[in-house]
C-alpha cells in the first residue's frame, strides 16, 4: 500500500461510516412508534433529555471558550521562547483551533448519539410488541449510530486536521499541533460525563428515596414525579456522557500513538504515524459488518446474538489490524532497520486478550454464580453493616486480578515491541501503543452494545409506565437484562483499555513537554517535588470523588424536596387521579446537576495547572513543574484505576447480591432466604450505597492527554455505568 | 560537644530512661488493686492477654527465624559478588544478627508495655474510687513505662549495635549493617499489629453482633461470654501492637537518618550520623520531665493536665533538638562547607508544626462540632445507605488537607535543607530527615498518652462489669473519654510523622541498593517496568486491606458461633444465674486471630520480594528489579497514606455522628433527633462499618525500611486505634 493513499482511505472510510450511520438512523426512525400512551412517555423523556443537553452544552461551550483563550494566550505569549517554535509554525493558533474543533466534534457526536437513542427507545418498545428480533435490531442499530458517529467523527477530525495542517510533509510537527483536538475532546468529556453522571444519579437516588422509601411505591411508578427524570438520566448519562467519553478516548489515543510514531519515523517513515488511523478505520468496517449480521430467533437469548456480532467484528478487526501492521509497519525506503512484524501483530493480540480477561474478571466479581457476590449475600444475614463491610472488602480485593492482567499485558506488549523493533529507541513503548490500538479496534461495536443499554432500559420503562401486557414486558425485560450485561462488559473493556492506554498518553505528554522545554524529562519519584506531585495526584482522585458524591447528594436533595412538595400540594397524584408535573422535576435536576458539576470539574482541570505553575516557580530549572505534573498524572491514574475498579465492581457486586437474595436461590440450611427477609433489607442498603459508586465519576481512569503542555491533560471521570452482568430484569 | 562523647551520652540516657521506667512500673504496681470482684475481671483480662501474647510471640518467633535464615542466605551467597562486600566485612552475619536483635527488642518492648498496662487498669480503677488525680497519674505513668521502654530500647539497640560493630571508626559501613535492626523491628511489628488488630476487632464485632444485635444486651454486659475477649483486645491491639509499631518507627527512622548522614560525612563528620540518636535521647529526658509534671485538680478536665505535660515535653524536646543541631550539625574539622544551622533547626520546627496541623485536621473531620460529622448525622435521616455514602464522601474528602500539609512540609524542609547546606548533594533530603526527627522528638510522651487509652478503657470496663457506684463510673468515664481523645491525637501524629518519614526511608533504601548494585537508581515512572511496579504497589494496599477485613470477618464468625453455643447450652447465662466461660472465648479468638494473620502478613512481606526477583529476571541490566520494588514501595506508601486516612477519619466521623445523635444536640426544625430515632439506627450501621476500618491494618502507612536490599522492607498496617476526639463516654 502506498503511504500517500492511507489518509484518503481513512477519510473515505470515515465518511462511509457516517453515511451508514445516517442510513441506520433513518431505518430506526422509520419504525413504528407504538401506542399514544407510550409516545406520551417517550416524548417526555425526549424533551427532558434535549432540554438538559442544550443547557449543558451552553455551559460547556462557555467553559471551552475560556479554556481556548487560555491555551491561545499560553502558546502565543511563549511562541518564541521555550522552544514552542519547535512545535512548528503557527502552533499557537493551530493548537487552539484543534481544541475548538475537538470540543465541537465531541459535542456533535454526543448529541447525535442521544438524538437517536431517545427516539429508538419508543421504537424498540413498539417493536417488542411484535418481534423480539426486531426490537433487538432497532436497539442495536440505534446504538450503532452512536458508535459509528463517535469513532468516525474522531477519525475524521484527527485525520482531517493532520491533512489540512500539512502533516504529509511536516510530519514532525503536525501531530504535536493536533493534540489540541484530544484536549478539546477531553474537556467536553469531563463536563459531559460529570453533568450527566450527577443528573442520572441524583434523579435515581432522589426518585428512589422519596418514592420507594417514603411513599412506598415501586420503582418506575408513574405516580412518582421524578420517574421521567430518572429515565432521562439514563440517556444524558449513558448516551451523551459515554459518547463523549469514548470520543475522547479514541481521539486522544490516536493522537498519542501518532506522536509516538514520530520517534519511529527513521524506521517506518510516515507509515508508523498513520498506522493508528488505518487500524481504527478497518475497525469501523468490521463494526458495520458486525452490526448487520446480528439477528436472533424469538426463543433465543438475545445476548448470544450480540456476542456473535461481537465475534464477527473482532475477527474482522483483527484481520484489518494485521493488514495495517503488514502494510504500514515495515522499514521505510532507505531504512536499514530490521522489523519483525509478527511480533508487532502479537502486541495487538495481547491487547485483545487483555480486554477479554477484563471482561471475564468483571463477571467473576459481579455475578452471583461466584464466591464474591455470594459472600456479600451471606454477610447480609447479620445486617446492613456486615453487608457493607463485606462489599467493600470484595471491592478492595477485586483490584488484584485486573492489575495483574494490566501489568502482564504492558510487559508483554513492551517485550513484543522490543522483539519486533530491536534496539530502536521507543521500541518497547510503541509495542504498548500497538496493544492499545488492538484493544480499541472493535471500539465502535462496543459502544453500540453499550448504547443498546439505555435504549432497552428506556423501552422497558415505557412499557412499564404505560402498563402494557405482561407478555410484552417480559420481552423488554429480557432485552433490559441483556443491556445490563453489555454495559458491564463494556465497563471491563473500558477500564482495561484505559489502563493500557494510560502509558501511551503519558509518553506522548512527555514527548511534547520535551519538545517544548528542550530537555529530557524523568519522572523520578525519589526527587521530593516529583514525589509530592504524585502524592497530590492520588489525593486529587479521592477529593474529586468526594466532591462528585457530594454533588449527587445535593442535587438529589433538590429532587426530594420537589417530589415532596408535589405530593403535598396535590394529594391526587398518589391517588392516581392527577398527573404529576414531570417536567418541573426534570428542570430542577437539570439546573442542579449543571450547577454542581462546575466545582469538581474545575478542580480536575485546574489542579494540574496550579501544581505545574507552583512547582515551576519553586524550582530553579523550570522543568520540575512538568515533572511534578507528570507524576501527578501517573500516580493519579494509578489511584483512579484502582478506585474506579473498587467502586464499579463493588457496586455491581452489591447490586447482584440483592438480586441473588431476591431470586430465591440463596438458601441457608435448606431454607430460602429471600425477599422480605432481614437479609434482603440489608442487601437493599448495600445496593443503594453501591448505586452512586457504580455510576459516579471517578477521575483518573485515563489521563487527559496529550494535553499540549504542563498542566493540560487531566484524568476525567469514568462514566461507565454497568448494571451487573446477566442481571435479572428489574423486580 | 566532643563527637566521641555523644554515643556514651545517648546510651547513658537510654539506660537512665529504662531505670525511670522500672521506677514508674514499681510505683504503679505498688498501688491499691481494689475490690475482689474487680480483681476477678482484671485477672481474666490479664490471663487472656498474656496467653495471646505468648502464643503470638511463638508464631512470630518461628516466622522470624525463617526470615533470618533467608536474609543470611541472601547476604552470604552474594557476599563476594554484587558489591555486597561494599557493605563492610562480615556484613552477612552482622545484618542477620541485627535483624534478630531488632525482632527480640521489639518483642520485649511490646511485652513490657502490655505487662504494665494490664496491671495498671485495675489500679487505675481502684484509684478512681478515691481521687481522679491519682487515677490519672497511674494510667499515664503506666503508659509512660511503655513509651520510655519502647524508645529507650530502640535507641539502645541502634546505638549499641553501632558501637559494637565499630561504627565510630567504620562509619561508612556500620549504618548499612544495622539496617537489619530496623527490618527485624518491622517484621515483628507487621505481625504484632496484624494479629492484635484482627483479635481486637473480631472480639469487638463478634461480641457486639451476638450481644447487642441478637441477644439485645448492652455493651460490656458481663453476661456476654465475649466481653472479656473484647477488653483483652484493647490490650493486645493497642498496647502490644502499637508498642511494636512505634518501636519500629523509631528504629527505622534512626537508622534511615544515620544512612543519610553518611552522604553528608564530608560536611558534618560523625556528627551528622549521630545527630538522630542525640535528638531522640533528649526527647526521652523531655518525656520524663513531662510525665512527672502531670497532675490535675479533681474538678478539672484531665485532658488539660495531659496537654500541659505535652507542652512541657515539646518545649524541652525542642530545646534539646536545638542543642543537638548546634552541637553536631556544624562543619567537621577540615571541612570547607558553610552550614547555616538556623535553617536546619527551622526544618525541625517544620516537622513539629506539621504534627500539630495533623492533629487539628483530624479533629476537624472527626468532631461533631464541625461540618463533616454533622453532614453524616444529617444524612442518617434518610437511612443507613445515605449515612454510608456521606461517610465515605467525608472519608474521601479528608485526604485533601493532610496531603497538602505533608506536601508543604516536605517542600519546606527540603528548602530548609538546601538553604542550610547549600549545594551539598543530599542537602534537601537531609532537611526532610531533620523535620522527621523534630516531629519524633516527643514520641515517647505521645506513646505514653496513647497507652493511657486502653488502660482507662479497661478501667472503665472493670468498674462497669463489677457494678461499682455511679459516681465512680462517672470518673472512669471521664478518663475514658480523655483516652479516646488522646488516641485520636496520636493517630493524627502517627500518620503525619509516617508520611514525612516515608521519604527518608525510601532514600535510605535506595542508598543501600546503590551500594549493593554499584549503580545509580532512578525510580522513573515513565519506564514500563517501574510504572508496573508502582501499579502493583498501590494494588497491594487494596488487596491487603481486603484480606485483613476478611480475616476479621472470619475470626468474628468464630466468636459468634461460640457465644451462640454458650447461650444455647446454658440458659442460665442470660438469666444471670451462671457465669459464662470467658476463657474459652479468649482462647478461640486467640487461635483464630493467629491463624488469620498469616496470609495477609505473608502477602505484604513476599510481594515485594516476588516483584523484585521477577523483574530482575525480566530485565537485562539487573537493576530494574530494585527500581520496580522502589516504585512499589513509594506508590504503595502513597496509596497507604490515603487509604489509612480515609478509613481512620471516616471511621471516627461515623462514630461521632452516632454520638452526636445520641447526645441529643442534633435537632431538625427545633425537634431533637436522638436515640431510638430512625436516624440513630442508621447511624449505628455507619458506626459498625467504621469500626473495623478505624482499627484494621492498612498497609503502607510507612514503608518498612531500610530493609537491606531489594524486596525487604514493606509497608505495615496502621494500628492507630483512635476513638474520636473529645468523644463522650460510652453511652
Amino acid at each position: 500500500m502506498q503511504v500517500e493513499s492511507v489518509l484518503p482511505l481513512v477519510l473515505g472510510i470515515s465518511l462511509l461510516s457516517l453515511a451508514v450511520a445516517v442510513f441506520l438512523a433513518r431505518q430506526v426512525l422509520g419504525a413504528d412508534t407504538g401506542k399514544p400512551e407510550m409516545r406520551a412517555i417517550s416524548d417526555a423523556i425526549r424533551e427532558g433529555a434535549e432540554a438538559f443537553l442544550s443547557r449543558q452544552y451552553r455551559t460547556i461551550a462557555l467553559l471551552s471558550l475560556v479554556a481556548a483563550a487560555a491555551i491561545f494566550g499560553f502558546y502565543y505569549s511563549d511562541r518564541e521562547v521555550k522552544n514552542i517554535a519547535e512545535m512548528g509554525e503557527g502552533a499557537f493558533w493551530k493548537v487552539t483551533l484543534s481544541f475548538l474543533i475537538g470540543a465541537l466534534c465531541s459535542a456533535i457526536a454526543g448529541y447525535v448519539g442521544m438524538f437517536v437513542s431517545i427516539r429508538a427507545n419508543i421504537r424498540t418498545a413498539a417493536a417488542a410488541m411484535t418481534s423480539l428480533n426486531q426490537a433487538l435490531q432497532i436497539a442495536l442499530r440505534g446504538g450503532a449510530v452512536s458508535g459509528l458517529t463517535v469513532v468516525a467523527t474522531s477519525l475524521l477530525g484527527v485525520g482531517g486536521l493532520f491533512y489540512f495542517f500539512g502533516g504529509m510533509h511536516d510530519y514532525r510537527h503536525v501531530p504535536l499541533q493536533i493534540v489540541g483536538f484530544g484536549f478539546g475532546a477531553s474537556f467536553v468529556a469531563l463536563f459531559a460525563q460529570l453533568g450527566g453522571g450527577i443528573y442520572t444519579k441524583a434523579a435515581d437516588v432522589g426518585a428512589d428515596l422519596v418514592g420507594k422509601v417514603e411513599a412506598g411505591i415501586p420503582e418506575d411508578d408513574p405516580r412518582n414525579p421524578a420517574v421521567v427524570a430518572d429515565l432521562v438520566g439514563d440517556n444524558v448519562g449513558d448516551c451523551a456522557g459515554r459518547g463523549a467519553d469514548l470520543f475522547e478516548s479514541t481521539a486522544a489515543e490516536n493522537v498519542g500513538a501518532m506522536i509516538l510514531g514520530i520517534a519511529l519515523f527513521p524506521v517506518f517513515g510516515l507509515g508508523g504515524i498513520l498506522f493508528p488511523l488505518l487500524a481504527r478505520a478497518f475497525g469501523l468496517i468490521a463494526t458495520i459488518v458486525g452490526v448487520f449480521t446480528v439477528r436472533c430467533r424469538e426463543d433465543e437469548d438475545p445476548m448470544n446474538a450480540l456476542n456473535r456480532g461481537y465475534l464477527v467484528t473482532t475477527v474482522l478487526a483483527m484481520i484489518g489490524f494485521g493488514v495495517s501492521v503488514f502494510a504500514l509497519l515495515r522499514p521505510a525506503r532507505g531504512s536499514a532497520a530490521i522489523v519483525h512484524r509478527p511480533y508487532l501483530l502479537l502486541a495487538g493480540i495481547v491487547g485483545i486478550l487483555a480486554a477479554y480477561a477484563f471482561v471475564w474478571i468483571t463477571q467473576y466479581y459481579t455475578e452471583y454464580k461466584y464466591r464474591p457476590v455470594r459472600s456479600i449475600a451471606e454477610a447480609s444475614r447479620t445486617g446492613a453493616a456486615t453487608n457493607i463491610i463485606t462489599g467493600l472488602a470484595v471491592g478492595f480485593e477485586c483490584t488484584g486480578l485486573p492489575v495483574i492482567v494490566i501489568s502482564a499485558a504492558l510487559m508483554a506488549a513492551y517485550w513484543c515491541g522490543k522483539m519486533g523493533l530491536g534496539e530502536v529507541p521507543g521500541a518497547g513503548l510503541y509495542g504498548t501503543a500497538i496493544a492499545t490500538m488492538g484493544m480499541l479496534a472493535p471500539c465502535a461495536y462496543i459502544l453500540a452494545m453499550d448504547t443498546f443499554g439505555p435504549i432497552t432500559d428506556n423501552a422497558g420503562g415505557i412499557i412499564e409506565m404505560s402498563k402494557q401486557p405482561e407478555e410484552i414486558r417480559r420481552k423488554t425485560d429480557r432485552l433490559d437484562a441483556v443491556g445490563n450485561t453489555t454495559k458491564a462488559l463494556t465497563k471491563g473493556y473500558a477500564i482495561g483499555s484505559a489502563a493500557l492506554a494510560a502509558f501511551l498518553l503519558f509518553r506522548a505528554y512527555l514527548d511534547e513537554v520535551e519538545k517544548i522545554t528542550g530537555s529530557t524529562i524523568r519522572v523520578d519519584l525519589t526527587r521530593v517535588p516529583v514525589f509530592v506531585g504524585g502524592l497530590l495526584g492520588a489525593t486529587l482522585v479521592f477529593v474529586f470523588s468526594a466532591l462528585a458524591i457530594r454533588a449527587v447528594g445535593k442535587a438529589a436533595q433538590v429532587v426530594i424536596s420537589e417530589v415532596r412538595r408535589q405530593f403535598k400540594e396535590d394529594p391526587g397524584i398518589m391517588g392516581g387521579t392527577s398527573k404529576p408535573d414531570y417536567a418541573r422535576c426534570v428542570d430542577i435536576v437539570t439546573a442542579a446537576a449543571l450547577r454542581e458539576m462546575v466545582a469538581p470539574g474545575l478542580l480536575a482541570v485546574l489542579t494540574p495547572v496550579a501544581v505545574g505553575f507552583t512547582f515551576r516557580y519553586l524550582s530553579p530549572h523550570g522543568q520540575t513543574g512538568a515533572e511534578s505534573v507528570a507524576a501527578l498524572l501517573m500516580v493519579g491514574t494509578i489511584a483512579g484505576i484502582l478506585l474506579a475498579t473498587v467502586m464499579n465492581n463493588g457496586g455491581g457486586a452489591w447490586d447482584n447480591a440483592k438480586k441473588y437474595i431476591e431470586s430465591g436461590l440463596f438458601t441457608v440450611d435448606g431454607q430460602v432466604v429471600g425477599k422480605k427477609s432481614e437479609a434482603h433489607k440489608a442487601a437493599v442498603v448495600g445496593d443503594t450505597v453501591g448505586d452512586p459508586f457504580k455510576d459516579m465519576g471517578i477521575p483518573g481512569r485515563r489521563p487527559r492527554g496529550p494535553g499540549g503542555g504542563a498542566g493540560r491533560g487531566y484524568p476525567t471521570p469514568l462514566r461507565a455505568k454497568p448494571r451487573p452482568p446477566h442481571g435479572k430484569p428489574r423486580l
